[in-house]
């Protein structure tokens, strides 16, 4: 029966990886593409209207984010905003303030800056976080000292989940003359987003984590606070990003941005069929284990262990019947390794290995969890009558 | 009688800075966005097919360069792949070979990173060049010890066209144990090009430039050559280059490839109008100078100087009818200073500050440079009768 199904069905829970790029950002682009080509550094009328369209998505993005548009800039996605912000950063105030605080359980293009960054002669720590990935306030405020610059702390995270309580956390580092800087990019569209009101003091985002296109992405820097370019070049972005801009994927990000409210209002229509889908789940295999928080979690976000299967299996088997989800971020597919935000929360080895991530989006109904769970119903009925 | 023209007419003589999106590359990027949005690091079905993408992409790159594609790295655009080479090669083989020779006119995307490599201890010396814009063979062998890790030249200048025999001084280099890289940007889809028989260890590229889309460039990188990551994170580009791909950019840059070996044809076809264009002009104001070699330049570039007209002036008159020309680098309209490529060739600050540079592309009509004479006349006629 699931086989006759299978060319019908096109389920896409994977939507913490990517987003398809919604109707709109994609006519937008076309037009850009087609009309607004020119170069926005040029003195003419043509290169003009190509910087109006950049600066018009600075403000759409700015409004999205609670920033002022003169605190955004544009770089070519998350992960090279993620290293600007902490590679430049961390450089101003070495080595007289040399400690850069964070979390074990950052997204790969944060985690794996910290660890170059430890190469380079900075002092990167991590501070604990408890069984629901959430950051352990107390051991965060000890190991906050006056050698500290910078405290890093993502605000949503990618692989479980977790919301972090960056509010509190940016004051307990501003008491102490640190700096914030916090990557929202799995938050942005899912939570409402205020940078002001988290009073972070760098912030980064991804245009294709919400519906906006790959290639894409944007940092806020409060005002005032150092900021030194990583790419070198030309003027382009106050001469803190040298590079022509990629005016199409700008425009796409900023018409993105116009629809987040939207958006947040679908992740949070997610959260029923989350507890749908968790609780058949259950019935189908009752040692399933939910390694997402039940509380300060995203809505669209379901991490979870299957015991005795593994992950590479699982998302075999349901890519097989049309249905894409993941084992983690997808920035560590390669590695093969256990995910180290599983680990960091107490799982084994083993168990991170059976575990997968199912991440709901716009599109999601309650007829692709009920063609999922019965698919998943049916493998592991199939495995038993195996063993 | 110009100004009534003013409305139909649309002249774009500014292709060294940017190019339209050719309709094949708009196409393509367009069915890209729409169908092959999946995550390429993801293993499911949707995913793999965004890898393939990717993957025919670099291959048409790689076939346009002369080089393997499993040399080809793609990046979010030459200014990002310039800072990758310079700062990770200098910095692998400082401080034992700590020297980098350069010439004074390369692209600010080389010239200000190398600026920035010396504040960071890296021996930066400049080559001087001739009045035609090429570097002084000799004194460039005679710059080159066994303290120097990497030789950068560019293929082709932005702004005078000058053509350099990069060929020539890979083999110097190779013979003192250097290493060369050469910025091609201004270089593919104007002359034919063939990383293979330049001989260099590296080479970098942007779309922009020749009909594709911008926030796309690549590198090359010789098989065996020093390669660290400059953006750190997930495994993509092999490790090289972290962040999501921007798939429509690179397919897009994919399809641009193929049809450089027309790109290059119609350059050819350049050439025939660039000598009408100037043997007219020196007509209507015979002490016009002309700043690009006659001999090794690309065929679509004319950098001249109109003797007591400021470049400022010249290129407002222009675009007021519908002429878009620019006074040298787009990447460095806003800094106000004499170009430094035209001071390398001997000009002084006043001549350079009257200089404009003119770029023919694939679009070029002869009625487009009727049209231009015919506007620069009438202006050269009315300031001869103000004064």
């Amino acid at each position: 029966m699931i086989k006759q199904l299978l060319s019908k069905r096109n389920v896409y829970f994977d939507h913490n990886a990517t987003t398809h790029i919604a109707a709109p950002v994609r006519s937008v682009m076309n037009r850009v593409l087609k009309s607004y080509w020119g170069n926005p550094s040029s003195g003419y009328a043509k290169g003009k209207m190509s910087a109006q369209i950049i600066e018009k998505a600075r403000e759409q993005v700015a409004a999205a984010i609670g920033a002022h548009s003169h605190e955004v800039y544009f770089a070519s996605c998350a992960t090279e905003s993620n290293n600007a912000i902490l590679k430049t950063v961390s450089n101003h105030f070495s080595p007289e303030k040399n400690k850069v605080i964070s979390t074990p359980i950052e997204h790969p293009s944060v985690m794996n800056t910290l660890e170059y960054m430890k190469t380079q002669g900075i002092d990167v720590q991590y501070c604990p976080v408890d069984k629901s990935g959430r950051v352990v306030l107390e051991e965060m405020e000890a190991m906050i000292d006056d050698k500290t610059s910078l405290v890093c702390c993502m605000l949503a995270n990618n692989e479980i989940g977790t919301i972090q309580d960056v509010k509190k956390i940016a004051a307990m580092a501003r008491a102490k003359g640190a700096l914030v800087f916090s990557d929202c990019v799995q938050a942005l569209g899912k939570i409402p987003i205020d940078v002001k009101d988290l009073d972070v003091d760098y912030a980064t985002f991804s245009a294709h984590k919400l519906y906006g296109p790959k290639g894409i992405g944007a940092w806020y820097a409060r005002i005032s606070c150092p900021l030194e370019p990583y790419i070198h070049g030309g003027h382009q972005e106050e001469g803190m990003r040298a590079g022509t801009e990629s005016i199409h994927n700008i425009a796409g990000f900023g018409e993105a941005c116009k629809h987040v409210n939207k958006l947040v209002t679908f992740s949070r229509q997610n959260e029923s069929l989350k507890h749908t889908f968790i609780k058949e789940l259950k019935g189908i295999k009752n040692d399933i284990i939910i390694n997402s928080p039940e509380e300060h979690c995203l809505t669209n976000t379901i991490n979870l262990t299957f015991p005795g299967i593994g992950s590479g299996e699982m998302m075999k088997m349901l890519d097989y019947h049309g249905i894409a989800v993941s084992a983690g971020s997808a920035c560590s597919t390669s590695s093969n390794k256990p995910s180290h935000v599983l680990k960091a929360i107490g799982l084994t080895d083993e168990a991170a290995q059976e575990s997968i991530r199912i991440s709901f989006g716009s599109t999601t109904k309650s007829k692709h969890i009920k063609y999922t769970l019965k698919v998943i119903k049916q493998y592991i009925e199939e495995e038993k009558n195996k063993n």
